[in-house]
């Protein structure tokens, strides 16, 4: 078999065999081609697309690059949950351990990646001493005794997946339906959960910019799961703000602990319950999704969510106090307001100038070598909608320094857009899609 | 500026500005820009196409990204032939001496590169002692003196072109009508000639397989010539079988000085009339073609043209003695018949198969490296549309022992079809391309 006639073929519009692209995966994981025909290929395919059976092809490819996690000796069925990325976004750290404490199995392999602010990795080891470099082995053994493990991807995690995402991103080929589908599948196929709910963003700061597209990428992900026999479901929630009021690493730990407290309520725990009873309802704990909300409800309500979380970050070698005290967690030097410029309504936010804020504060890498962190961020206090007076506190920044506070400062007035007419609430949760039907609210 | 950004670009199929064409030439020229970028960029232009204007620009910064050769101290206006490649097509041999002969400067720079039988250097150079390997001011002196010179092309010819058309090579990125054009002409426009005939191939062993094709690279290519200031003509002529009888360097040579010396009429001549008058047109020496064609003719007649190629073989420091003595070229060990398998009519012919076992018998090169036997090749005897009678000698081949002979004959047996019906004769000519007008025949 020949690289270049394959390139040939997409490039016509042909759709490749599976030993074909079998090829192409363990040549790219392998070293084997150079990167000069793989990115001639990846232009081609996100030019020429590729159709539903290369797509799983691809992705099943990828995922068998590497490692494969056997997670058979668990009991009942390992459940997992996914994002494609959203700022402010710690639904995982909420889930987890109510999903736990309702019986069903989260198995979570995390990767660290880039980003506007740092991953579930990141936001947890925020925690003093937590660890997510764990063996497989131990990953299933803490999965079996509480219930919950979130611990960080093995380093031969779907290899050919990591050349080819390296490459797309300094290609233009990022944003291809099937490369992205291939890419975020192919590792969770690797990591061994039976049952995966995926957290498809919309909007401009996401990766899909229109409903309709992430509803496209969100039904894509799920009948690859399906074809590769695992249970799936898919929600499309909305990036128009950020889904909680924290952004930053220990900021969003904070923010996740207060809502399993009970001292928080909002958009964070809306969505946490939607994500968190699909994975019930996957994992076979429920019959309905109402049912599966007022199970996690009640685990929030009784506190074992909580504790929970506490057992998972001792078991993981963490502080589990912070889970009784958030003053636990490391602080930032420079607190200060930010002021709101005028008064008026909340109109929109520029997620994606929110992101680039608390990256710029150090939350997030902007190279992988980059180190975080933890204690800085900001906290909003107005969602879309919300009334504002001039000089009131729409938000709080937490800074290394009295520089990078005003820095932030100047950036969120301007982020957080504020005009005279009054905009409506953004909606949450925009469509559910399973392998059975799409459907929208 | 940023190549991601480029890339980004025309992937969305928008044009690349002047300043962004030159940013990529030049950086690939320089190897600034990484192979995997540059070829991502290469299939994101083969797949959205480039305008008119692009094309002169990629072509020009091409151009600029190494030597541009001065010719302005030869007088006259210099004149360069370039044919996108063809099997059994020496009409530069023809021509060049013929056109000099009529007061037009031909001043020709070749490429090697790789193909079924050897480029015209490698044809030159099956005489003993001929020289191309020329300085510029010695090439240019040799004009002046004798009106003709074909030279290899300096090593800093296009820099950026030998970039990119190693990577078009090994990422299927060849047949790109803009990133043709740019290539052939980003060179000619360097060599320095004011006035350039292209002589474009069409048909199955062609690189442009139909003649609505081959008209539309034509075409591109003489706007980038008229645009960058050159006077432009193109021809597309037949690929459906050889043009001359002779395949192999030394064999085309000797078919060259049989056509200058008179003794050779048909296809070869009428095709070096064509282009060659066409030469004289844009050279200033005639006002319409009839008249080129009867100039030519006449230092054809009066042995001038051949006269003339002598004095060039001894410019450069070869044997002068083959214009009278043909058999002063080297000459093959092994010399056979091919019987034809089957009485009927020539029907059709595989050029490309043909071209595959002159390659085979040693004629042509298969990798860079690769040394050429001069001596080899085969005489066909027949043409499409011609009477055959089983076992009668279609043609005869000249081979370096019997194996390579044998196996020839039996490929050629193959790729002369003979059938029951008798065929028409193939057209030579297809289409004239000018600034003005396309025409058809």
């Amino acid at each position: 078999m020949n690289i270049i006639d394959l390139i040939e073929k997409k490039k016509r519009g042909q759709s490749l065999t599976k030993e074909e692209i079998a090829f192409f995966a363990y040549g790219a994981a392998k070293r084997e081609i150079p990167d000069y025909q793989l990115s001639a290929l990846l232009m081609a395919i996100r030019l020429m697309g590729m159709d539903r059976e290369e797509t799983v092809q691809l992705t099943l490819a990828m995922a068998h690059s590497g490692e494969m996690a056997d997670l058979s000796a668990i009991h009942g069925i390992p459940t997992d949950k996914h994002s494609t990325g959203g700022v402010g976004d710690t639904t995982t750290l909420v889930l987890v351990p109510l999903v736990a404490a309702c019986g069903v199995p989260v198995a979570k392999m995390s990767g660290r990646g880039l980003g506007h602010t740092g991953g579930t990795l990141d936001k947890l080891e925020s925690i003093r001493g937590f660890q997510t470099d764990i063996s497989t082995q131990r990953f299933i053994a803490q999965v079996q005794s509480i219930g919950c493990a979130v611990v960080g991807q093995s380093e031969d995690l779907a290899p050919a997946d990591k050349v080819l995402y390296a490459l797309r991103d300094v290609t233009a080929t990022v944003d291809s339906v099937p490369l992205i589908a291939g890419s975020i599948m192919s590792k969770k196929l690797a990591s061994g959960a039976r049952a995966i709910v995926l957290d498809v963003k919309t909007g401009a700061g996401a990766l899909m910019h229109s409903v309709e597209e992430s509803i496209h990428l969100a039904q894509t992900m799920v009948r690859i799961g399906e074809d590769a026999g695992r249970r799936m479901i898919a929600l499309v929630t909305d990036m128009g703000e950020p889904l909680g009021s924290h952004v930053g690493n220990a900021l969003e730990v904070k923010e996740a602990i207060d809502v399993l407290a009970g001292r928080v309520q909002g958009p964070l725990l809306d969505i946490s319950l939607e994500l968190g009873s699909r994975m019930l309802l996957l994992g076979g704990a429920c019959r309905v999704v109402k049912e599966g909300k007022a199970m996690l409800r009640d685990k929030l309500e009784s506190g074992e969510g909580l504790r929970r979380l506490a057992q998972m970050i001792q078991a993981q070698g963490g502080d589990p106090l912070v889970c009784e005290d958030v003053g636990r967690l490391p602080q930032a030097k420079v607190v200060q307001d930010v002021p709101a410029p005028f008064s008026g309504y909340v109109h929109h936010m520029d997620t994606t100038g929110l992101g680039s804020t608390a990256q710029g504060m150090g939350a997030g890498r902007r190279k992988k070598t980059d180190s975080i962190d933890h204690e800085v961020g900001f906290v909003l206090h107005k969602r879309i909608g919300d009334e504002v007076k001039a000089g009131e506190a729409i938000a709080t920044v937490y800074a290394r320094d009295y520089e990078s506070s005003e820095s932030a400062i100047r950036q969120i007035q301007r982020d957080v857009v504020i005009t005279p007419e009054k905009a409506p609430p953004s909606k949450l949760l925009h469509a559910v899609v399973s392998a059975e039907k799409i459907e929208r609210f």
